[in-house]
């Protein structure tokens, strides 16, 4: 055949493909699953965190301001230096800053295409050869892909649920060995929707102190805290141990679509300057795209004019969303929510299969689901927890109210008789 | 030492460092020159290819508008699609098939955040155990950076500067073997600044299929064609070899900080399908950080509503520019430009040492012009070419000019007597 593959001396680098438990792979299936029922329902999307699928969500004129201005002055076009701008730097710097013991220097910060890049930058930073990072049990596979990349070896600790999926520290410890170099943690997390507490926090910097290795906190959801603990960043602690924290305009400001984010070093003792890490971070940048010029001019404005009332009224609402859930979720016998979610815009509930027939695990719950009552939830497997389900909060009250409905009522068809 | 280095597990990846003669330690390098010198002239760079360098080039109001009028309608501020937003991709394939016998579809573009990720995307996608690729001496080094940090072995052609800069074909045609993959070739070319016949692309792409390989074609300097030879995609030879081209508003539209570019694959023939590379692609973008939706949204309005006008007028600076340099250039006895200018933004000149005294490498030239006259360039070797000098043409007349004297003056005082 002319032209056909066989010629050809290139082909698919077999490490890329998605598996079929990734997200994707499992959205596609799911959607699959809707495309082919015949229930005519609308369908209902509790499957992925993007806060702009609810529409009582909108970001704050201000920040759309901000970019517009750094459009139409024309100064912000050039390349930008490979370590951020440095207005944006101190700007990040300084909003840190109000939440630790002591001042970030704009040093401290680079800036990032979301959170997502500053994922995708610290991995490889730390992945010397040999090298092995600790994750949590469920977590965010952005990192299990990333490591993956770069070749470092991924070890798991588990989060407890009956303890409001705190750290489980004597396993961390069980884990560590000579070769970890780092562990991560997520806070408010996604995707269990807890806020660790200060004490926690505490125990994992002395934690990782006495192994001698660092702690990366995912802080993207950072200040998402509508429960009774208040958000604490990790940073607070690196007096204890070297601290890197992930942040980003996506989740607190309602603009996932700006990806804009950044990496802050917490370090007083300049662990990571002595180690290297620090030359590392800046090589890498070196090589990456950056985030654009404008959405970096635009930053000090958004984190210095946003008013508090923007903020307050987003977690009245995520608020809300979550006492729908709760309610509604312990009046569904097969599905338990052992923590009800207090940040964050997500939960996970276990399937107690004793009470369901005819489901052999999470990823075939999530298909019937989608194919009966076209609702799309995320199996836990994606996320590491097998038999569980991550559901997003973060859409509009009645969609989820109508999502939990036909949830309740997929549950009662297939429930034990 | 409480909380000294030695105690932490980990420490920098040594893959990662810049070396010597990486463009930024060759930059840290210069500016250490300068700033040790006495000489107190005003610092003249003509070492970076950011077209905002010259205030002549500007922006068309109708591109900041599609970015203003993309974040004031509030509606791109979600996530954006894996692959892209569908108009965007639509808007991109109907601009990229002006070029090109036949139409693509939205479907062959893929949305990145610049020029610089389509590069960091497309090498990975390549990069199965045991590939080489093959690259350009003199080339990009963004090409070799990320080469090394996917294994892909790396072999290099010549580009020959006495015949305009055009692939040697034969050396190519040696250098392949069976693990070969692909070949890339930049057009308009930076660093050379030569452009492409359509007769010499119709070699390549001969060149190419014979070896069962496919062609990269960084067209990131699409159109920027000043001279004789027409800007020709190699799309346009697709039906031949499968092609993937880069492309990117960086320069054509002098944006470098918008980060907006694209990977398209010109694949009448379907191989990159047939062979994996697409749904290697997508799996890639998945993990990936994208352009911001706001970005993406603009580029419709972008792409269909500059005026030939502004595109025109730039060709003009350009052209100008390049006519500047290389009669300059003919009074520097100790330099020879091979081949005028006609495309992109740089050109390359060769240092006959037989005709300079007290001066070792390109690399001790740029640091002693830099002490001596604050005059910044690149050394070749930075770009594949030792003993050659990289010279950026995107800036102002005036201080090309006065860059051009000093050079000249640099040169006079440092010549054989
Ligand atoms: C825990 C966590 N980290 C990082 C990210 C990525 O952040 P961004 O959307 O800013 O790229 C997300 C996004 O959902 C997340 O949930
Ligand atoms: C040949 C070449 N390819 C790719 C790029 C990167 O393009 P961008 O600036 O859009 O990231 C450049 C930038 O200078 C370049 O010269």
């Amino acid at each position: 055949m002319e032209n056909g593959s066989e010629k050809w001396k290139f082909e698919g680098n077999k490490g890329l493909n998605a598996s079929s438990v990734s997200v994707r792979g499992v959205y596609n299936m799911l959607m699959d699953s809707i495309n082919n029922n015949e229930n005519k329902k609308s369908v209902i999307r509790l499957c992925r965190v993007d806060p702009t699928d609810n529409p009582l969500f909108k970001t704050s004129p201000d920040a759309s301001e901000a970019v517009a201005d750094a459009v139409h002055s024309f100064n912000f076009n050039s390349y930008p230096p490979t370590v951020g701008l440095p207005d944006a730097k101190r700007a990040i710097a300084n909003y840190l800053s109000s939440d630790l013991p002591y001042q970030l220097s704009p040093e401290d910060v680079f800036i990032t295409v979301g959170g997502t890049q500053a994922i995708d930058i610290i991995l490889p930073v730390f992945a010397r050869p040999g090298a092995n990072i600790l994750l949590s049990r469920p977590g965010y596979p952005q990192y299990d892909s990333r490591a993956a990349c770069c070749r470092l070896e991924v070890r798991y600790f588990d989060l407890l649920p009956e303890r409001g999926w705190e750290v489980d520290l004597d396993s961390l410890e069980a884990l560590a060995d000579e070769n970890t170099v780092a562990m991560v943690i997520i806070n408010p997390s996604n995707p269990c929707g807890n806020v660790f507490t200060y004490q926690h926090l505490k125990k994992v910097a002395e934690t990782a102190t006495k192994l001698g290795i660092c702690v990366i906190s995912d802080e993207v959801y950072a200040h998402l805290a509508f429960g009774s603990n208040p958000f604490v960043s990790m940073g607070v602690f690196s007096s204890i141990v070297p601290v890197i924290t992930i942040g980003s305009l996506s989740k607190r400001w309602l603009v996932p679509g700006w990806r804009t984010g950044w990496i802050a070093k917490c370090d007083p003792h300049k662990i990571f300057q002595k180690t290297g890490i620090v030359a590392n971070i800046i090589s890498y940048l070196e090589i990456t795209s950056d985030p654009p010029t404008i959405m970096q001019a635009a930053i000090p404005q958004i984190l210095e004019k946003t008013k508090a009332e923007f903020h307050l009224k987003n977690l009245n609402i995520m608020r809300e969303a979550a006492d729908i859930f709760y309610d509604v979720c312990n009046e569904i016998s097969c599905l338990t929510c052992p923590h009800k979610p207090e940040g964050a815009m997500s939960a996970m509930v276990e399937i107690n299969f004793a009470q369901v027939k005819g489901i052999i695990d999470d990823v075939d719950f999530c298909v019937k689901l989608a194919k009966e009552e076209s609702v799309m939830l995320l199996p836990g497997v994606t996320v590491g927890l097998k038999n569980w389900l991550r559901i997003s909060l973060a859409v509009d009250a009645s969609e989820l109210e109508e999502g939990l409905r036909r949830l309740k009522a997929f549950s009662l068809r297939h429930a034990i008789s």
